[in-house]
């Protein structure tokens, strides 16, 4: 097992300025590669740090990759860094120097001084090409153990990633593989989920050789269920996860909207898609939401018609023809009201399928009877129309989140039973 | 100055199956309340390294915020490292408890046994309120040090580290205080807005004392300019931003939206308020997206009535009343059928305002004369109706964030210029 870990250098990291997507990229790509990720070190443009967080890494881990700060510009002092630590003078590469020149002169610019330090790089290392920029990766072998710097400037890191560092540690990795298997569940939470499972997941229960971790990973958008094998047979280990997916799957797969990467929405699409059926939205609290994520997809206009959002009641009645009457004896957040919003928005959009949505968001607007977090929902379809309550009681960016992805569970179940 | 370190915990983080936004989060926020951070760590899901990563951190750092692992499964074991380094036993406090069951039973739900494991907390430690969700914030006084652990769950982490983390830092950070203030533009992009006010950012033209650094900040939603001032002379580095920013003001004020937390819907929302204006939406290529932007703001049921997601053309005629002859002879996406849609919100609608966004988001679509990207804005006030045409050309997902971007802005600057 090749154990990694990563180091992202810069300021705007610390002031939370830039989001560190390359940390999650290296991650990635490592993992996949047959390294183990396992620990992350973010510091600034600051030496001694940066030097500290480099001696750290170098006793916990076989590999050590650092992105950033490998720029010509004097807060670029990543190198200074390196040398400190490994000890090495920086000198200059005459052959690094010339390409630099040669690859300002290919773009007809003449190559400003500052990018001269470019060309000087600690003494003995390996050099990785960049062929989006002009700062090389560094490669250094250290007792056994392999540091590697690259730029932070996304597109040149990932070049290096994707190339040479791949390749690298496919080679020491040997044998050994990461596998994962995502089980995306939604319309229950992550404690009851664990209960209906635990017994499956306890270490004790798996295969002892399997090495099998479980974890969920929950969000407003359901809970995942993550299975990891690692392990130096691919078949075994993939055996294996597809065993306990399966018995995962008994006892909980009416949850399971879908694995890995398929989300909801995409779901959705695809059955109404395969069954030739349409699709229109009714919103009241979710204001759009719901709609917004059916046409996230691409070609959802297939099968997504379009949507009212009836924010007033007079909407709820011009456009959605909810009597007066309904409005006045259960109000606009009420089971009547939404099987008639859900009715009208399949009736006068022209869909087989009318989906609606009315709640209290929040922050106001809340009763005692009704309290901030109320929502209804209403799936119409042919012949019948069912209506659901639910009591979310958060803020209104997640009680909005929760409306929306309940409607799309709602509509997904339905499209599941009745084949 | 208080130093700070951020350890941001969760295999799914080490796998890169997670973009560690909660660890920027709490970057920004705590060095706007004057903590410097000086370090970040990610660790995974295992006692050892957690413990390991809690002891460096308590080393280095006068605070240490500790993100993750604090939900009510197995592989939730935060609290079992805090524990082993602060040599605390984890005891069952019933009054949290209590209030767990209180929370479950609000929502009518049956609490799962698991969840009891999240009245076991470390002895002597004090809890942060979480509004969102079932785990508590733990803070734990040490040796003059403070840790604190969050939950992972943005939301709840977020709710924790605006309010009492946030106060508590600013109590400790004493003196040197980092100020921070964002203008933010929308309708240019970067390099130009740069060349507009490169001289006045230049260090050279800066008071020498004031040390303000400035950062430009873009994304689909518009870029930012954030000006920093760290000082121990709050007054004087509040002034010296000031200046800066009212001579920015003098050249690029018309692309300036707002300051620091405002977002474009709500200033629209508060215009639109102040002046007794109702607003309707009519979205084709957006898909419910500009519509959910104008309801992510509390009350906005004041002036939004509602929206149209007219998808088909048969929509645009039935709901928006566009006449055939126009979606025949023009298309659905074109200057003409725009404006029809604009009015047609406004009238339908019965508001004083429509806006309506018509366009090829892709990735399929695209013809050669109206590409992928290809966008058009209408806007429908009392006498006249105005339209604009936009070519983005990006992929899906960055057609619809500038599309319902460019629409909110057409609005803004209608709102702004005729008062």
């Amino acid at each position: 097992m090749t154990k990694a870990e990563i180091i992202t250098i810069g300021d705007e990291l610390l002031y939370g300025h830039t989001i560190d997507t390359n940390a999650a990229y290296i991650s990635e790509k490592i993992t996949e590669a047959g390294a183990r990720v396992i620990w992350r070190t973010t510091v600034g443009d600051d030496l001694e740090t940066m030097t500290e967080a480099i001696a750290r890494a170098m006793q916990r881990a076989d590999i050590v990759i650092a992105s950033g700060g490998l720029g010509p510009t004097h807060d670029d002092i990543t190198k200074k860094g390196i040398c400190r630590y490994f000890k090495r003078p920086l000198i200059l590469y005459d052959s690094v120097l010339k390409k630099l020149e040669e690859r300002f002169e290919k773009r007809g610019i003449r190559m400003p001084a500052v990018n001269q330090n470019q060309a000087l790089l600690p003494q003995g290392a390996e050099f990785i090409e960049n062929q989006l920029g002009s700062a090389l990766g560094i490669a250094i072998e250290d007792d056994g153990r392999l540091f590697i710097a690259v730029p932070g400037v996304p597109s040149e890191m990932r070049g290096m990633v994707d190339g040479w560092i791949t390749e690298t540690i496919r080679k020491r990795a040997g044998s050994n593989i990461t596998i994962h298997r995502k089980l995306r569940t939604v319309g229950i939470i992550e404690s009851a989920l664990y209960e209906k499972i635990a017994e499956l997941i306890d270490p004790k229960a798996l295969p002892r050789e399997s090495k099998i971790t479980v974890a969920f990973l929950p969000s407003w958008k359901g809970v995942d269920i993550r299975l990891t094998a690692i392990t130096d047979d691919e078949e075994h280990g993939r055996r294996n996860i597809g065993e306990l997916e399966s018995k995962i799957t008994e006892r909980i797969g009416k949850y399971i909207f879908g694995y890995d990467r398929d989300d909801m929405a995409g779901t959705i699409g695809d059955i109404l898609k395969e069954r030739h059926l349409t699709l229109a939205a009714a919103e009241s609290c979710t204001g759009g939401l719901v709609s917004k994520m059916i046409t996230d997809i691409p070609g959802s206009s297939s099968y997504f018609l379009g949507g009212v959002i009836a924010y007033s009641n007079d909407l709820k009645m011009n456009l959605l023809s909810v009597p007066q009457i309904i409005l006045e004896k259960y109000g606009a957040v009420s089971a009547e009201c939404v099987s008639y919003m859900a009715e009208g928005a399949a009736q006068k959009l022209g869909a087989n399928i009318g989906l609606a949505i009315t709640g209290i968001a929040g922050p106001s607007g809340g009763t005692e009877e009704k309290p901030v977090g109320t929502v209804f929902i209403g799936l119409a379809i042919p012949g019948k129309t069912e209506t659901k309550e639910y009591h979310f009681g958060g803020d209104r960016e997640s009680n909005r989140e929760r409306a929306a992805t309940a409607a799309m569970d709602m509509l997904r179940r339905y499209l599941k039973e009745f084949k």
